[in-house]
Formats: structure tokens, sequence, C-alpha cells
């Protein structure tokens, strides 16, 4: 049987820059929009609706698009704040991570899918290990997903070999399964934590394979000054010439670039993920994003994990991103709100190989959307809808969420993950690492 | 009769150093806080309690204080973004505030403050016009303000009288009143939009009734150059010479500071409200807010006005405070979680003048208080609650709100405010203001 619905009196931002704002309506057939058009719904579809979507009093948008995070870590969440970087990492995130089971990251990861369905987003990509466990999340939850096994080469090349392996065999297993809604990505874990050549060896095991990069570049300062004496160069030209970027690729943070990396990013089309919150917390600087933009550098934005941000809630990068560079530019006109919207759909469906797939309201396209409900004092007056999705919105204010046509979020009801013993299950497994 | 009621089984985070932390009951008798201690209440409070909350699963802590706004600007929200400070003010604001009636202001103060109960602010403080309009939404809505019309000097001498004139009026016949809720400050908007003597009769005037100023002080570095091309000095000279700072006084932004400056000001005991959102949003710059913590200046949060922000969400302004400054400065230490929740509380009490009577959960002081629900994805695991509220949750987390006592918010129900009739109105009012 069809899976066949229709929403009606909806108010739709689309994305789209033909029909950027449709009041009217939007029909579904299995997993994609089949229709969207203003004013009453054609008869025909009408007809074929089994199901009828009220939705005056919503506004509805592609669902959100989050580009880098670690989803297991929100079992650190609140662990450790307002610490230098190497001592959060080393006295605090790395000796509870090396205790993490299987069963840690499944139920670290059910929490963050939990967090993300009630606060909009629809496509996370993540980097972390045991991967199969993260999978069966997304089997489960229903959220779309690019997965990719984060690998770290500072290890002898027996473990290096095996944990390429890991990766490898993790994309041939799992690159297009819960009926497509995953896919992999292949991902050294960082520059100054994987040697050149064991990124050589990762970038032509992700060409052999047809799949896309992903790493951590130059998110701080540091990192780019040690880059420069270890190998000579900073980070963009290193992994350049390593050829990480001779196919698609996508990097997070990218915090410290020079215009000729800005200029050399645009050129070989890599994408960058932007997180704004994690980078604040951290104190590793902000992003030139204005620039990037500029130079027609794909931006889109990520959390980054619960222990660096604190919450999975991509309305607030969207604020932040529209925010901070106007203040630290001091150009106000900087990121203007429809390029912060931009920036976490349809941006971030570009960034994730999935353009053409998700991140814009259009038929023909995957029914990846969410709708927020606007009978709040925030959302008044009625003046400029994506203004208040960017300026005024938070996670909270969404009440439905659908993915690949399906819906997963019912007024605010989480429908395939049972949310009481999910909570319950992730202290138990901190209560259990910190013991 | 008395008001008398008991919260058992509850999180108190008091913001009392003494007891940071409370697991247990808080006893309510009229406007105070009776009791409060850990473990099961006394029986004697239980017979003495006429109603009995269950504090299961929420978090008790002090409402949020607000110290710099204009509610009714509300009613502006999301009308122009992302565009210069001339021609938003310029072509925007001010052809659109000339309009306003008091009947505008009346609704857009009370759009205000649904939200505002909504996120959790139990005080505010509001400079605008017609404010005995916005006075009058402060008796019927229950919260507490800090009220004071802010007079622009750039008029002819007997349109000066009679805006001074006005602002005392005011604070005669409203400081004290709504059950000792209201309290008056007196206030020159700002040291560009009044003459120096202009500025001397307001700072006589709030020091013959006894009342605080308030200002908006070097929110841009245009308007620190006018100052001193005007004036040869920059502004917090000029205002200290003008006797502004000789009694308590709040400014608001205070963005642009040099050291000497910052000495002055916690030498004086002047207060700052810190508005990081606006000041971002309008490119101003980040204010160096860690230098004056350091410094021992009182610092507060405000949202300005949800024109420029455009929400009243103070949860948002606390994260930020604790974000924005470690970004900048590159110091993952800069204003921790704890110090954040302080400026939105314990700080915002003591920069109104307050100090002893709101911002702390303590036995003698105000009954201002908030419950936040944590049976959420985002409050998982239970690791540290100060650092949920600062960096992971959002004022859509509180369920319930208390001022004097009295309940305004009910599980996210407004018990004083007619929410359905405030938006019908608000958005009719700003029609009416566009047309």
């Amino acid at each position: 049987m069809k899976n066949r619905w229709l929403i009606e009196n909806g108010t739709f931002i689309t994305m789209d820059p033909q029909q950027p704002v449709v009041e009217g309506w939007l029909a579904v057939e299995n997993d994609r929009i089949a229709g969207l058009g203003t004013g009453q719904a054609p008869d025909e579809e009408r007809k074929l609706g089994a199901e009828l979507v009220d939705g005056r009093g919503k506004l509805y948008l592609p669902g959100l698009i989050n580009t880098h995070g670690h989803a297991a870590m929100s079992l650190l969440r609140g662990l450790a704040d307002d610490l230098r970087l190497q001592d959060w990492l080393e006295n605090h995130m790395w000796p509870m991570e090396a205790k993490f089971t299987g069963d840690d990251v499944y139920w670290g990861t059910s929490i963050a899918a939990a967090e993300m369905i009630l606060s909009g987003t629809t496509t996370f990509l993540d980097m972390y290990d045991h991967m199969d466990r993260v999978a069966e999340v997304v089997e489960q939850s229903g959220l779309r997903a690019v997965l990719t096994r984060g690998v770290i080469g500072l290890c002898p090349p027996d473990v290096q070999t095996a944990k390429l392996n890991d990766a490898i065999g993790f994309a041939k297993s799992w690159h297009g399964q819960a009926g497509g809604r995953i896919r992999v990505m292949m991902s050294p874990h960082a520059p100054y934590t994987c040697p050149p050549d064991y990124i050589e060896r990762i970038v032509a095991a992700a060409r052999e394979l047809g799949l896309p990069l992903h790493t951590h570049m130059s998110e701080t300062a540091a990192e780019v000054a040690q880059n420069v004496k270890d190998y000579g160069v900073r980070p963009v030209e290193h992994l350049d010439r390593l050829g990480l970027f001779s196919g698609p690729s996508l990097v997070a943070h990218a915090v410290h670039l020079t215009d000729e990396e800005i200029a050399l990013l645009a050129e070989r089309g890599v994408a960058v993920s932007h997180n704004p919150v994690s980078n604040l917390k951290l104190a590793s600087g902000v992003a030139r994003v204005p620039e990037l933009l500029k130079a027609g550098v794909t931006v889109s934005l990520g959390t980054d994990s619960a222990a660096s941000n604190n919450n999975l809630d991509l309305f607030e990068e969207i604020r932040l991103a529209a925010l901070l560079h106007k203040g630290v530019t001091g150009d106000p006109t900087a990121v203007p709100a429809p390029e912060a919207l931009r920036m976490g759909t349809v941006y971030g469906a570009k960034s994730l190989g999935l353009e053409g797939e998700t991140g814009v309201l259009q038929p023909g396209l995957k029914a990846d959307l969410i709708s927020v409900r606007t009978n709040k004092p925030h959302f008044v007056p009625a003046t400029d809808y994506v203004s208040h999705l960017v300026y005024a919105a938070s996670g909270a204010d969404v009440a439905d969420v659908w993915v690949d046509g399906k819906q997963l979020l019912r007024e605010r009801q989480l429908l395939t993950l049972d949310a009481e013993r999910i909570r319950f299950e992730a202290q138990r497994a901190f209560d259990r690492l910190r013991a």
C-alpha cells in the first residue's frame, strides 16, 4: 500500500528560490514530496490523499541538517565545562571515552537522536566509533544520517590497518542501508591525529569505495601552527597535497584560514561545517564565514557533540551563525536571516552530497520536513517568518517531524523512540562510566 | 487569609553561595520565602502549608532578571533585520514608533510580558514612553518591574521640560505601586541624545526623588567617537562629570570601554546591563565582560527589545554570555556557567537595587521563582544542573513561574494574561501601524 498524505492550509518555507513561501498544500507519496501548490489542493490530490493533515497555525520547512557531530558524546553532557582544551580532553573526555562500550554508544546516540528529532533535525552526520551501533539507532529512529568511522592514526601500523579495515567494512555493510537513509563517508580524524601516509591510505580507500571524505580541520590556532612546524605548510595545503580535496569532501570547523586557503577550498569545492557554539565554548575562535560564503564555499552547520555545546538544537546554530559574524565583523548585513536558514537546510544537504534529495521542499525530493507551531508570543507579529525562525524560534517550537515521508514526531510526541527508556538507559550508562 | 504553600521533593538551585543546591523543600508565606531546607519538610511546615506542590522532576531557581529592554517594541519584531543601524532606525524603527499610541504600547508590552513569563523572567527593566500603560501591564501580569521613562533631549527647551515633568510625574505616581512590584528609575536616553545640561537636570530630579539612574552608554564605536568630538571626553568621563554616577546607576551596553573607564565604573559602583544578542545583531561589537567582572563591576543581562534580538528569552542571553567571551578572548575559562547564571539572577537584582529582595532563593526574600522540567533528552545525564541550565536549556523548558508568591505560569499555562487575546490585539496593532 502506498503511503499517501496531504497537508492543507499550511505555510511552507520551501528554501526553493523559485517560490520561497507557499501558502497552500503539500502532498507526499511514499518517501517523496509528490506535489506542492498555493491555495486549495486540487481535487485529484485530495482524492489520492489517504490522510489529511490540517496545517493551520504551523510553518512547514525542510528538516534541519546537522553536518558535524559525535552523537554518543551526549553521555558526557555537562561532565566538564569551562576548561582549557587539553585539560578537558585529557582529563575528562578521553578517559571516559576509552571506557565506552558498544552499548554506551548505542544509548548515547539514542538520547542524541531523541533530542535531534525533538528540535527539528532530520539528517545528521556522525563521526565516531562502534558505528554499527550508531547505524542501529538510525534504523530504529527513522532519521537520515551520514555515518563515518573517525580514525585516529597515532598508533602502530597494524592498529592503523585494523581501524581502516573497520571503516571500510562499515562502509561496505551500511552505505545505502536503512532504506537508503544511511550514507557513509571516510574520515581521517584530523591532520594532527593522522600521519600523512595514513591519510593517503584513507583517501585511496574512499576513492575506491566512491565515498566522500570528512575530517576536522583548522579548529584551533595551535593545531595550525603545529601543522606548519611538522609539515611546513598549513592544513589546507597539507590535505590538498594528500589528495583529500580531489573528490567530494567536507571539513569541520575551519576556524583559522588565510585568504589563500579560502580561495583553495572554493576552487576544490570543499564544503565547510561551521560549528559556532562549539567553537565559542572551546575558545577556538570565530570562523570567517562571511568570507567563505563570499568565495562561494558551501557552508553548513554542525552542533559538534553535546560535550562541547551542550545541546543539539540546530536552531541555535542557525541563530548564532546569523548573529555572531555581524558582531565580530561590525557588518550588520553579514549572514542575513535567509542565508542562515539556507546554511541549516539546503547548504547542509549540499555539504553531505544530498543536494536534490533533501534540504528543500520541492516535488520529487524526499519528504523530510518539520512543522513549527506559531501560536506563541515570540512569533507575533506575523511580519517575516524566516526572520522569526532564525532570530526568535528554538527547537522547542517544532511540533512535527517527517523523514522519508514517515512521521517521527507528532505534536512533540516521539513516535519511533521510547524517550523514557532512553533517558533511563543513558543515565545508567553514564553512571556506570563514571563509577 | 495568608497565602501559604510548600514545594516538596524539589531540587533548588538557590544562587546562595552558602548552600548552592538544596534537595528538599521550600515554603512560601504571602509574598516571601518562609523556609528552605534539605530532605522532608518539617511537620510544622507541612501543617502550615495549605497547598502542597510536588517538585519531583523539576529544578527550581530564582526568577530571571532582564535589566534592559523596551517591551513595547515587540510589536516591531521581524519588521526589519540585517540592516545598517542608521537605516534600521531612521527608515524602519522611528517612523513606526512615532505612530505608537498608548494602546500600542499596552499591547506591545502585553505580548512581551507573556513571552517573558513563558521563558522564566520574573523581573524586567523597561525604558520607554507611555509608561503608565506599561505600568498597567505590570499590574495585570503580576511581573516585577523597574520602569523608566526614557527621555530624548534633542528638542526645544519647553519640550525637554515637558518630558522631564512626565518622567517625574510617572515616578511620583508609580514608584512602589502594584504592591511594591513596580520601582522607578530616571533615564536620560543616552549621552548622544541628551545635551549635558539636560542630563544634569535629570540627575538632579533623580537625586531629589531618591531614584537610581539608567541610560544607554557606549553601545557603538561611532557614538564614543562623536562624544569625544562634541565634549572632548569619552562617555564614561562625560557622564561622571555630569553627576550620573554620584548615586545608584545602571548603564546598558557599555560595549566600547577603555581600561580606565572600566576602573572608573568599578570605583563608582556603576552596574552594567550586558545585551549580547542585541550587540551582535546590530553589529555593535562585543563588550569586555570578563574584564568588567574582574574589576568588580556588577554585570547583569538584558535582551534589549525584540526588534533587535528578536526574542526575550533570557536563557539565551545567559548562554551567550557564557559562550561569547570564551570565543572572542580565546580563554575557555572566561565567564563560567555559574557566573553566567548569577548574571541572569543575583547580579540582575543587584543592578536594579533589588539585592536582598529577589534573585536568590533564601528565606526572607521575595518568592520570585521558576521551575524547569528536566524530563527531556537535553537534561540527560544528570551531571551538573547549573551547566545544563546555562548551556543546554531554553525558556521553553520553564514550567512554572511565581512572583511575590503568586503563580503566573502553571505547566506553561499563563494564569494572569489572556494569551490568545493579546496575540490577536498585538497583531491588530501592528497591522494598523504598518497600514
